[in-house]
């Protein structure tokens, strides 16, 4: 009996859509940030722009508004001399009753090389990745509260320009793991990366319990999630995606929760502290450790560009 | 007397602007259609981009939303090597109170070189044509229930592409006719390209009796419709653009005119069926069609680039 | 003790920030209007673009939609060969909460070459200027009631191309100017380049006295206003920012301010006619002014594109 096949991967195991950093190999990972670390010239602006994508046609589809994921993406096609076509999908066809499906199917016969996706719904990007033509590749830039691959990407990448080895770190991502995509995306990439300590931080109403199975260390005080860490993630408040009477308030929060430079001090010296953006300055994160010295928030923007160059470079060039 | 100049054509008898495929002579027609084969290699993306247009600037002006419409004139002035700029004019200064014409006039003097418009008026691009300065030309992407003309070339290059010789062709378009500007211009097309037999099929109240004029047959049931015929073009039930009571549901419609497996053996074996999208699965054409082996419609998508890059680069190509 | 430095020049005294027309020297006033001619075989299409700013990357901050603004940018950006980034902040992470700040270090983070920045808050593009990374130039497209540098700009192109000598005109500004970043960016440029007789000429409630010490002389009726004067610089009535008893209908205002042929031979006979648009026909300028001999309304939304093609390669040109 053969395994199911990892619907990212073709019959030689190489890359052709980005769905999710969980079922990517170490290899596969370290590939990517690899070919991230190749486009430094570019995303550092020494050199404008290279020709790998000359002539493709990349499309952003955003079934879900991110006008900061969405440039990101453009501006990494851009460098790779990709062409860009923006597709305000909330206000087109599928508002006329057309179905997703036929969407897909329609934007496949306009000999488009990649989707990009976005959508609210957890596992569109893998429905979309089932229905495409073979000459589409499909990159997942967010779904639901399943997956942001390339925002995982870009904290492995981020992680390991400052602190070079996986195998010897503590990482602990705090916050509303509960609704966090960017949360699952970052521990299957530490895991499969050798991180032997990875610790899920925050209130019992947004961490679970139940994430051990996932390898990592679960705490429900700041001090025992962040008590010696090499990084410490946090992660944005998501009360737009919030509901029920039980979650704390902003304030209940940060008088828990929100990293100050007092408690950033039970981290390592050198601890690095990273966030996905937006920040709600005073919530999860105090303003003094964002514009702070150990603060990475800004560089893992900036490698984000490489990051992204890096997938789209790699899923393109490979053949369903 | 000379007789009132197709404003469509300059005084050597050339296309300058894409108004409606009535008044097009049979050689144009086919200058287009021709000059589409020979983007194949581009809508097949075995070559990415050709340089026709370069530096070209093509004005997307949609007055009325169309996503798809929109997407695939941006691919092909893309895949001309032209820049194309968006704009969203509903939002825009004509909602400051400008007037469509001052509009104009302020974008034809940034010197664009087409403009592609979508207007909710029947005739607006009309207007627009006699306005805009000399160096732009414009390129109507559907205006009301007037015509939509690069629909029904990319119609002419499908039935082309399956059926050949027009001169030995039955053709049935199924529907809405009355509010379908899909379908004046494929009727206009068809008959200027000798189609012999062209059929005009749905309610009497959505395909009036008086279409005779205009070299069809009505018919007012499916089986007389399709019967026999080589070609069949369903429309889309347009939901948004009807009013009246008279008018039926889409289930009634459906009951009556739905293009089923079933029916569709009143047709020849090899007939094709096309849909010009957004599909009503289920409305006007079942699942098992549009699915089926006698269902042309995603070609028609890929074959509109080719059609549109025809038509962009025959009519900057010529002077007013 | 040395004066503040002005936000607007770095330490040679080059221009890497377009903030306002005011503090700018009469040489780098002269040195943008002589690079915008040396556009003028692009911006008429002669030449379709040149390379100069290829690979670089314009970022597009709208925080308040302007259709026109943004695309004449967007031209000329792309005439430039600059890659164009549209971002629509009203609907970005802004709406999150994230602070103006945040956002624009983490666009700052993208590695962007230049923002072109409207807000409706005065002085909003001077904050983001002090806050960009150094490789970043921001060039303001109207902030509120205070500043609209490349209107004021072009408006000076556009009286140089047509009147040669600041130095021996006479200049009339009608209309709501208390609400006009336009005048304003005019009033300075023109004071800046040695034109002797400035005028402002409204109504009491929308050109207050005070406006004196700006060098200009007030005046409260239409006549006095443009009485041999070379230029006459027609003014939007803002209906929109207004608020307040106080203000004059459209149809009062038209009665004492409007320009009408008849009025307009107070001024000069061969004196030029100009207006920023959107126009509002029949309430600031009657219709057969703007369409009259003496208007140059649409030229100088064409050389609009060439004074922004020049303003954009200057500062990039220029090191922080």
């Amino acid at each position: 009996m053969t395994p199911a096949r990892n619907p990212q991967l073709n019959k030689n195991g190489e890359l052709i859509h980005l769905l999710s950093t969980e079922g990517l190999s170490r290899d596969i990972l370290t590939h990517i940030l690899d070919t991230a670390a190749s486009f430094t010239s570019v995303s550092n602006r020494e050199v404008k722009k290279v020709p790998l994508l000359r002539g493709k046609s990349v499309f952003n589809l955003f079934f879900e508004n991110s006008t900061r994921t969405r440039t990101t993406f453009e501006i990494a096609a851009t460098r790779l001399s990709a062409d860009v076509i923006n597709l305000d999908i909330a206000r087109s066809s599928t508002a006329k009753g057309e179905s997703l499906l036929d969407t897909i199917a329609n934007l496949s016969a306009m000999a488009a090389d990649i989707f990009v996706v976005r959508h609210s719904e957890s596992g569109a990007p893998y429905l979309i990745a089932q229905h495409v033509a073979p000459h589409v590749h499909v990159v997942n830039a967010g779904d639901g509260r399943h997956a942001h691959p390339t925002q995982g990407l870009l904290d492995m990448y981020t992680i390991r320009h400052y602190k070079r080895d996986f195998t010897q770190l503590s990482v602990a991502i705090v916050g509303d793991v509960l609704h966090s995509r960017v949360a699952r995306s970052d521990i299957h990439a530490l895991t499969t990366l050798g991180c032997p300590d990875v610790r899920v931080v925050g209130p019992r109403t947004l961490v679970p319990s139940d994430l051990s199975h996932m390898g990592v260390r679960v705490c429900h005080t700041l001090e025992e999630g962040i008590k010696g860490c090499d990084v410490v993630i946090t992660l944005r408040l998501q009360n737009e995606r919030m509901s029920g009477a039980l979650l704390p308030s902003s304030q209940e929060y940060f008088k828990s929760f929100g990293l100050t430079p007092e408690r950033l001090k039970w981290a390592k010296p050198d601890a690095i502290v990273m966030h996905p953006g937006p920040i709600n300055r005073g919530v999860e994160i105090d303003s003094a450790v964002v514009d702070g010295p150990q603060s990475v928030i800004l560089p893992q923007v900036t490698f984000g560009i490489a990051v992204r160059m890096a997938v789209m470079s790699i899923v393109a060039g490979n053949e369903a």
